[in-house]
């Protein structure tokens, strides 16, 4: 960490309740003016211009001299902004055949992207796997003393932010891998270890749709399935780090036993290696998911089958997500919003079948997020736990 | 409304932003000092003061002289209070065969209850009863101009509490009810109308067990299965009024057709009316939930059968509602709790089978809400729509 990103990071580690719920609304809310701030954080004006003068002071809030540029009488605007490029931060995405990384600005902006694939799922191996792509990014970022202030890494499963443990990720077979502080051995900034649904509705939350919805989901459908809930205009993490595992509502048939050794799962009979599973069953050898679209493409009625039933799963978890949280809009994401016209129609009206009341009126969009933004997402978590 | 009650009614309402958020923290944090208000509020200790000031004149907040009555040295501590009777609050609670009421102080403490049953459950058979019990708690409250403030109203269903509008209630057998406005123009006071385990949930929120717990779930078991959630330190609302339908989540049997209409929901195999139509099948006659209840202690297997299975699929509800929502506690209450021995062991099985993870570390407890307690989440909402 170079001298000007450490004294950036003790800055805001080091600031007061008010310093820091002023910076946390300049950083997502920029511009701003001094009045908005004081209105978003209910800090009188003079609270706000004292927070605001060391962020200045320190590089990471640019303050340009109050204009009347729009010609409106009055007192002058004097909007603040959050400096970009005052830190970096890095995001990784653990997938279970490789890791996707990328280093962005203050606002999770890509400033260069790496990925590499995985020659084995253990711990160890994707340690390894991040050391080098991490070491990549520095290489890019061509920065000589290096600028960069923290490190978020998303796995799927239920991971313990505050210790950073992996307690149970059965796409990568791993239960308690304590990740963070394998990884902090390795790195001079801080690292942040977040499950890879909750990451990507962190960064939805402070630069994305949060901004102006005021409940929404994230539901992502694919080799896992799994959601993030952002109600009150804060994200749900859960009191023991375990939310949104829709993938884990006991919805299917109980007789389907899920990898995660529960009964009845929606990921039992609804993830991509569900349906490849049911197809293969049905045709007596084995399908890879490329081959289960084309197949239901063409209207293989086995294939068409597999897909009409993860989706009417899909579609009655989403209702039962909505009939408890309320969410104004549901976004679903995830590779397997790629092949989304095999699954639509079945999972918009099994969730109309089971949506109960004003319910029904939520809002249900995809929305393809790529593995970057996943990346993206895990950056967003470090820049949150710089702030909070 | 008397004129005191008037004058403070208007205060409240016609209150900055900060200044509310000043009166809601004295409301429910009496009694607190003014640097804890400025903490909370995260305003300044000056508009803190500025704040209390009016409140303590129009006899809402009382602010003893500052004292060292514990001997401790520095700074006197001087905590102001909420003037508990300076406004009385009316709360009903609708149940299918009786209203239920009570008039509180402004912690909704009970000053006196009343309770009507109800010759038919048509909204204006509903609505003179009210009349009815509200005439004879402004007797029984013996004040001469009354010092009400406001009342709020709780029904079961989907309940639209901006318009006022019950738009779903199977219990009452009502659509599209405009209650609010029916009310209205019979009372003089501010009417609100609240799904009713929300309106329990607003009142642990302010005046409960959400003081001291950032997350919980109130699931009710009984005539209807409803759950109310608080997340974050806020009650879960639903941006369309809808949350916490743990009753329509649809885990049961799809042959099973609810009240509601829809297929498999909840309610349909666990309410009291389910576990009531599973035992006079197989018994072949009618039989009561009070029979049904006491052939299940004597081991009458057909009974014990419709309590376990309901048992089970409540247990499951609250792990798919603890799955997505991560509450650090389950507070289950209605009036089903009283047969509580009946359910426990199949529920908590359940509800162990599919918690995903360190969810379920979550506590699961019974607490008997009596019908005055939900007529007091009603009196809660009352409070909140003054304030809010």
């Amino acid at each position: 960490m170079d001298h000007d990103t450490a004294s950036r990071t003790t800055l805001i580690r080091s600031a007061s309740d008010a310093g820091s719920r002023v910076f946390e609304t300049i950083l997502t809310r920029s511009p701003i003016s001094r009045i908005d701030i004081a209105r978003q954080t209910g800090l009188s004006q003079a609270a706000v211009t004292k927070a605001v003068a060391p962020l200045v002071a320190a590089g990471l809030v640019d303050a340009p001299p109050a204009s009347h540029r729009d010609g409106t009488p009055g007192r002058p605007v004097s909007p603040v902004s959050i400096v970009l490029e005052s830190m970096v931060m890095l995001g990784v995405k653990v997938n279970v055949d490789e890791v996707i990384a990328v280093a962005t600005d203050l606002a999770t902006t890509v400033l260069t992207s790496t990925r590499r694939a995985l020659p084995a799922d253990d711990p160890h191996s994707v340690i390894d796997a991040i050391s080098d792509v991490v070491a990549e990014l520095e290489q890019n970022l061509g920065l000589g003393a290096s600028a960069i202030a923290g490190i978020g890494v998303s796995v799927s499963g239920d991971v313990d932010s505050s210790t950073g443990v992996v307690r149970e990720s059965n796409i990568m077979g791993w239960a308690d891998v304590p990740l963070g502080d394998l990884l902090q051995s390795r790195f001079a900034w801080p690292v942040t270890i977040e499950n890879d649904v909750h990451a990507l509705t962190i960064g939805e939350h402070w630069f994305g749709i949060g901004l102006g919805t005021a409940s929404f989901a994230i539901v992502t459908i694919g080799r896992g399935i799994g959601s993030g809930l952002h109600l009150n205009g804060e994200v749900v993490s859960g009191a023991f780090g375990v939310s949104g595992e829709i993938g884990h509502l006991p919805l299917a048939d109980p007789a389907l036993v899920c990898p995660c050794g529960r009964r009845g799962c929606v990921e039992a009979a609804a993830s991509t290696g569900a349906i490849e599973a049911a197809v293969s069953a049905a045709l007596g050898r084995p399908v890879a998911i490329d081959e289960a679209v084309a197949l239901a493409h063409a209207g293989d009625p086995e294939a068409e089958s597999a897909f009409r039933e993860a989706a009417r799963l899909i579609g009655t978890a989403i209702a039962t997500l909505v009939n408890l949280t309320g969410p104004e809009l549901v976004i679903i994401g995830g590779e397997g919003v790629s092949d989304f016209d095999l699954f639509e129609k079945t999972l918009r009206d099994a969730f109309e079948n089971h949506a109960f009341g004003a319910a029904v009126r939520c809002r249900i969009v995809t929305r393809p997020h790529t593995f970057e933004d996943w990346a993206r997402g895990a950056a967003a978590t470090a820049i949150q736990s710089l702030v909070r």
